[in-house]
């Protein structure tokens, strides 16, 4: 079995619950799920959501089966089993603040030095294999020196994201435990050299930064195809529009600049020149929900100089996309620790993440690094071998 | 120096000659080329268009220039070097009846099979190394057995693909010569295993069919990416709308029918099974000129059995966007002529055309077919090897 | 209370019948029903659909309950109150051939005059003040004189929709009651200027042809946009792709002529010139069920001779739409019965119909139609002044 | 002849008088302008431009030709005509700070009194009939009091349209003239009642404010036609993206606010209920240059509580678009300037503007604001009556 606690019960958070146990009662296909196309040495059914932070009040004291049935339940059934799990109070460090009215995290109460012992203390009892990122977006700086994190804990100057990384760490070291932190959200985590040499040397592994779903991967692999192609991309233009918390979280400016840099990268590291871009989470809409609007332009000059244009449009549901990918990410988190992997391993980055660590990794096509990471997986042995599609 | 033929003087074959001439005169950047992101052993500047065949009463017996300046004029510059070469009248069988009023091929004149002659005689003196068929999508079957060629050609019944691919192997066996013929249009005939074995028999190569530029090699990639996240597939639209020659002939029948089944074949190639799809080259809208409109709808099942769906609408330049490929396609063939390569070499074929040859082949994602494609060249030492864009 | 009959229990059917019971129990808002931003003379809980015909297997003998379980059940409440009534055999001509296995139809049993004298009996038993023809799109040729129509009676050469309109003929005639059709399918009736005379003469009256939901109203309007600015359209492209009944209809090429004629007469009526344009029903595609996919390209040339251009991509559900209208329709119908209107009414088809009757009268911009529509009911008290929106 | 001054010399100024001398010329049809359907009593070559204020370091200085060569002269030939006009300096007030170096203005030299006196002084040596207001988005607060007016020109606190506009008005009283003044800008002119009051005064005319060319009148008929089918809207997004100046200007929030708020009224204006919207000018992206892209996406509820949507892309030439509504607005001006109109007028504003003054005033759907106008310029007697297409 490997066990997973959630940070933020969130729609993500909900969904990855929710999905899981339909898929492990046989009620709903893989569907979403990457490796489910072939055959992963650890099944689906072996994951278990074990425990949850979050620091909402509506959220904090309740089974994750009575939080999604208040997210989700006019939409999808919700299994009983989700009702052995309760959401924890977390930490907070003001990542939900003009958000979430009356969020109030462990640090608020007990300064954040007490706050990441206590989350410590907590993830010794539930003894999570995989702990997964999910809060919403917030403002995040990176560690510049080992010696700067005592002090920045000391100090309140940590995000919720890493303060629950070093509460992580806490734990791996106190039960001498190997540990995986799967981050799918903007804050640099698995970009922060600091962070990845302490898990390093915890012999654990952090995953990350902000999980691909929509548009950038997408954005990704045109960009590909128009590279190889050699065509000349002129300009790209890529609104977002949705509904959601994140959404919401992004009309604050400050977290939007966090979104924005992960979205930019990608023009670069995959056209190998600059191109006048405008990327952004554009807007918050809330009729929209989840499923979010994305519009993207695309202009390039062809053979012979002449110029021809793209234009994509999609409704895509936000947060199971990303819940689809968390499963796999909890399996390879797991295959990899068994096999010594530890601080960050950038071919399952590439493929998963916005924003791959390590710090100056490039961003790939999609498709390119899909390949090299299946690759990886079946040199270890996790991944069957073959073409995929026998178990559809 | 590559010495090249084209068969069809339309607007892929004008395109190619002008965006040549202007690249080799170093006002034209090589945008639209593939290979030249890396560094290729055989640079742009030593092809040389040395003929041409059409059976367009407007065309034939006027220099390359003069046609250039009547189709692309008032568009592009075009260069005078390009008055050297003249357009000479080649096969007919009927591939443009109803579309090209007055067309007269030397079959028509003399029979099919002193045609065959006639033209191969003209590429003795014309001496290509790479023979390029673009003439207009046309019906065409092929052939049973090595022994109905023969019968087929007295009898006339052959499409004037076929006859210009006999003739280019009478040429060949003749002097002797390895010779490659590039067939960019939908007649199979990299996918006959007849042909293919008649070109392997006599050391020289057949790659094609069809030239990928617009909408398929992109449906190809969306579909990788989505199979790569398994998401499901619900249904697929694709509509195509010109006004070029290709698009008006498409509107007989006959010749659509050519076109859906090499669109069509991408979808279950990729995916691992079958969606319901509407793939069509649909209309003709003669305002649209050569920059043709699609449209694309695709609907898929994310994680949790919600429903996604992706819209893609393209402006592009139909005929420069294969102009490119095929300069590449000349010389890689060179190059593999001169490795003693033979038959038809399906790496290649992979990333160019719709319809891979050789029969049965798979359509695979562009982005992975181009990597594979990059191997083997890196690896005959024909590719510079290291990252793209040193020469951009 | 205005008692209506349909003809063709299909999507359409069903959904008026389910919309109508939803909001008359107030369950649902009068969504959709365009003169209930107003208020209306006759209140919509005062329309009751008293009967239904139909001569599919699987529907006749089953009550409008037990049809829309199987149609809508999965997707929306269905009311017991559908339970009254039963569907009956109707008129088939061959209308659903190849559609619906086992389709069988009065007239295959009893020859067709008998059949539309049956027809006519049904109807005076279930008086009804308005039909409402929405059977699958089937071909048809209009009278050309009076005289022939007792004619192709005899023989059989009339088309279901043609027959059911002389069967509520002979209905107001034996009942001498004045009686309207409304036809919501592209057959002509309400084009057939012989078919109008007959309800002229009976004091009844005529409406249609072919309800207008999706793109066509949609393009007019938009050519009138452009229109009004002046500028000059250069070419349109509009395809529909869809999964319900009637796409499937159209892959029949007879029955996908009666769509296109009915679609591309709306160009030059609104423009003043003619353009080149593609306007078709293009395709059948399961999954997409009844929520149709649009998608139209338009180009033009504004001042200074440039060129713009306008995508425009739809996902709409196709018989709610045209059941929301046939709610106004059946009561406007009534309200100008109540007046001794007789014939057919251009002021009411122009806003309602694609191919608004009589035969000749232009296409208008929706808009502008909608506004003369308004005007008349106005006039006529059937309608409340002042802005809309009231009792919204 | 009507002479018309310009104040601003960019893009939409540059065109107009471009397409005026073409069309005058017969070079180019006088696509574009929409009055040109029908007759109008004053023919297009009547209009002459006879004199252009800015404050471009680049521009001041040099002839109307000279400035259309360097902006234009690689897309369009620009007419030797047009040597006639030479660009004068004149009110800056900080419109375009920050935006192009080395601007300067009358009042910087003289201070904004002394400023506005001596473009009245060039305006009475211009003798204009019609002065169009094209300068770039600027920030401007309406007048409070007639009594403020004096007060903020002394202190310097009006935007360079009120100075402009206030110019005019000395003109006209100095003159003891009727002139009409053209607000194609988002600051609100015939949107402050002040404003509105004194040109009444004066006899003249004030008409404005914000040239309705792209994405909001689209928007508006769009609407205008959900609300005729009473479908319920239930979100809207709206992205405009573009390279020339007046999306630099809107990247400076200030000037993005102005944009905002006029392109906001149109949905509650028409709908007659507020939906959850985004609609703002999004970003400023150089290789656009004057096509902008528009991408919109609209969702509602149909009959039964379905839900549809609809999503519209744009690419658009910007400024020819608006350029060809000023030439009508021109001489309209003119036409009810000579039948004693002054002030503002509604029914002409409603089509044209995108904030209509007077202030209050409704947004309406274009295609009805048309037929107003139509109607009240028929009824005076300057617009041929009949049909339109009459000239085509």
């Amino acid at each position: 079995m490997v066990r997973i606690v959630v940070l933020g019960q969130g729609l993500v958070a909900t969904h990855l619950a929710v999905g899981l146990e339909r898929i492990k009662s046989g009620e709903l296909e893989p569907v979403g799920v990457p490796l489910e196309r072939f055959e992963y040495e650890i099944p689906v059914k072996s994951l278990e959501i074990v425990g949850s932070f979050d620091v909402d009040p509506g959220k904090v004291g309740r089974t994750i089966y009575q939080v999604a049935k208040d997210m989700l339940g006019s939409q999808l059934p919700v299994p009983q089993s989700l009702e052995a799990v309760r959401v924890e109070r977390g930490i907070h460090a003001g990542s939900v603040k003009g958000l979430i009215p009356g969020a109030r995290g462990l640090d608020e109460d007990l300064g954040m030095e007490e706050a990441v012992e206590i989350v410590a203390d907590r993830l010794q009892h539930l003894r999570p294999d995989v702990v997964i990122n999910v809060i919403t977006t917030e403002r995040a700086e990176p560690f510049e020196t080992l010696e700067s994190v005592r002090d920045r804990v000391r100090r309140g100057l940590v995000s919720a994201s890493q303060a629950y990384a070093l509460a992580v760490l806490r734990y791996a070291e106190r039960e001498a435990r190997r540990v995986a932190l799967v981050n799918a959200i903007p804050a640099p985590l698995a970009n922060d050299p600091v962070l990845v040499s302490m898990f390093e040397e915890a012999g654990s592994l952090l995953l990350g930064d902000d999980g691909a779903t929509g548009a950038t991967p997408l954005t990704a692999d045109l960009l590909e195809h128009l590279a190889e192609r050699n065509r000349r991309v002129l300009s790209i233009a890529q609104f977002n529009i949705g509904g959601n918390l994140d959404f919401l979280a992004l009309t604050l400016p400050e977290k939007n600049i966090m979104k924005e840099k992960t979205k930019s990268s990608v023009v670069k590291d995959i056209l190998g020149y600059d191109v006048p871009h405008y990327i952004k989470p554009t807007g918050f809409l809330e009729p929209l929900g989840d499923k979010k609007f994305v519009s993207m332009h695309i202009a390039w000059k062809t053979f012979n100089g002449l110029e021809d244009e793209l234009v994509v449009n999609m409704r895509i549901n936000d947060s199971p996309a990303l819940a689809g990918l968390l499963v796999d990410l909890a399996r390879i988190s797991y295959s990899l620790l068994e096999r010594g992997y530890k601080g960050t391993v950038y071919e399952v980055n590439a493929f998963f993440m916005k924003n791959p660590g390590p710090r100056e990794a490039p961003n790939i096509a999609r498709i390119t690094a899909f390949q090299n990471m299946v690759k990886l997986l079946q040199g270890l042995g996790a991944l069957s071998t073959g073409l995929p599609g026998r178990r559809a």
